[in-house]
């Protein structure tokens, strides 16, 4: 259902009051769903969604996020609810969707300190956010749990039918394209949990806020063969469009664009090239094009305030390798998915 | 994304390998797909919906459930995942909506003991139910989780522009319906958890496998002027209609539509009357109709094969009253959410 509520009421074990539950809803999120007519002011079983003119079509998207694996119990409920946000309207970036709206669930755990603070900030991320990127809520369901906290976002966006990207259009001659710079989520994941000593905020933030390369997934309109969004690690991510298109991929390790900080760091302990290359949540647009469309691209990019960069090649075969500066397949990363993307 | 598998790669805690993950999708979930070809075979960063004919709109839901909640953590698999399919399905009948498909996050507690043997019968009971109710998987995440299980499912289904369901349409001088019988699940579940002696497998069934009333909502089309599904318990459902409609709801405690199980247990237990005045659970629909509609909600029922029950009248003014058999307004309803209906 729509209704926020219901939890409180049909809890087994402990249970907040449903008093609280709906003060909650009207407090925190029908302020959520004013631009939203169709969601009812989450006072319905559902919410309908705005007609879409001819020729779009609705794309879908569910990602979860659970405490301490996708972000940290601790970080600032504002941060997480626009992590939760973004990470899904990467994945409409991905498909060249223009988002609209997201349903939400939620489950806060019983043993909260203050539920009402962290609600509290919670909701005014979701609100800049929907206010960044011109959605509004549609729905939702709030829960309480035994566990750690954990947010699932369904985010709907609508692309023109024939223009939605997909992953398995790479052919075999195009060229491989990344947005932004690649390994500052998983560099600044390491800084906060102490893998790597120093100050590194503009690493931190990267870990805790994507930006989804919305503006640029809709330059690039007609412009690209495959595409994804960069979340499980560059080479695991070009595994996923050579094994759906059916095609090899050959990354040039020197040509990755990396941050002046990602680029000291790596420089400093060559071991951190590997979270580079495999740590993931970048959230970067990965995308395939013909050679002929690289100026268009580059403009794409310009237009959109966007760096884009060429990193590689679609050769035919399977797979991904990486090159180093001298021509030669890196070695050292049969780590986590490696295998798969060999496979 | 709607690929389910970056849990692995990017938990910081513990970690299943993204090849198991990446078996599991293949195996258990991709094939709940193959009747959404937008779906992409789960192999896109999101599913593209199919298109709808002119002058209907997209209705969607979302629901979630959490183990020891909302079901019981060693309630069979299939039927947990049955269960999470229809309380959303129910909330598209009481949308007026006819379902298409379903969005799913799943978190699986680290520490189980066989996941592939709970997968197994998880995805079998998503499978039945597609069948059951033509509906397909558009995507969804998985995750691994220190808590206990816990399901989200979005919900999508289309509905005549002109014919949604609303909480807020009742007038004064219409009449109150129920579907079906009311009580059942909540004495299920005391059965469950040992709070009534005895063997009870029918009530058991109809608080672990709820039965969503789309075929009545498609015959009731035109007919009712507010709609709810019955999730939160009946009182505090007719106080959501009385709330949003303005208007203050007379229910007939003796017009109740009871089963024969509940009959007797509330006859052998007045106390028990409380749990299926206010104990929820029941998915029935509960609705609102001018008094001149009651025959074609009658021959409604008896053309989806659901019974329907007149059991209340709407007033001026607001809040729910209970009658007893006497018309004597009836007590001891002060439980949850009671005081919220007379706000």
């Amino acid at each position: 259902m729509v209704n926020l509520a219901r939890d409180g009421v049909r809890a087994m074990t402990g249970s907040h009051s449903p008093l609280d539950e709906f003060a909650r809803i009207d407090r925190f999120f029908a302020p959520l769903t004013q631009n939203a007519p169709g969601a009812f002011g989450l006072g319905d079983d559902g919410a309908l969604l705005p007609a879409v003119p001819d020729g779009r079509r609705w794309v879908v998207t569910t990602d979860a996020l659970v405490a301490d694996v996708h972000f940290l119990a601790d970080d600032p409920a504002d941060l997480v609810a626009r992590k939760a946000l973004r990470v899904n309207l990467s994945d409409l970036a991905a498909m060249g969707a223009e988002p609209v709206g997201y349903t939400l669930a939620l489950a806060l755990p019983r043993d909260f300190a203050d539920t009402e603070t962290w609600l509290s900030g919670f909701a005014a991320g979701l609100a800049r956010d929907q206010a960044s990127f011109g959605i509004a809520l549609y729905g939702g369901d709030s829960v309480s749990t035994r566990g750690p906290l954990w947010i699932s976002v369904t985010a709907f966006g609508t692309v023109l039918e024939s223009g939605v990207f997909r992953r398995s259009g790479a052919t075999v001659g195009d060229e491989l394209w990344v947005s932004g710079t690649i390994g500052d989520a998983a560099l600044g994941l390491k800084v906060l949990t102490g893998d790597i000593a120093g100050e590194h905020p503009g690493l931190i933030d990267r870990y805790r806020l994507p930006w989804p390369r919305l503006a640029l997934a809709r330059e690039l309109s007609g412009l690209v063969s495959a595409c994804l969004d960069v979340s499980d690690g560059l080479v695991q991510d070009a595994g996923h469009i050579a094994r759906r298109s059916a095609v090899r991929i050959v990354l040039d390790g020197a040509a990755l664009p990396l941050s002046t900080e990602a680029t000291a760091l790596v420089d400093s302990a060559a071991a951190l090239r590997h979270s580079v290359l495999a740590g993931g949540d970048d959230y970067e647009l990965l995308f395939t094009a013909r050679p002929d469309a690289a100026d268009a691209i580059r403009k794409a990019g310009r237009r959109a305030d966007t760096p884009v960069t060429r990193i590689g090649r679609i050769d035919p075969g399977e797979g991904v390798v990486v090159l180093d500066a001298e021509g030669r397949p890196m070695e050292g990363l049969e780590h986590a998915g490696w295998r798969h993307f060999e496979a």
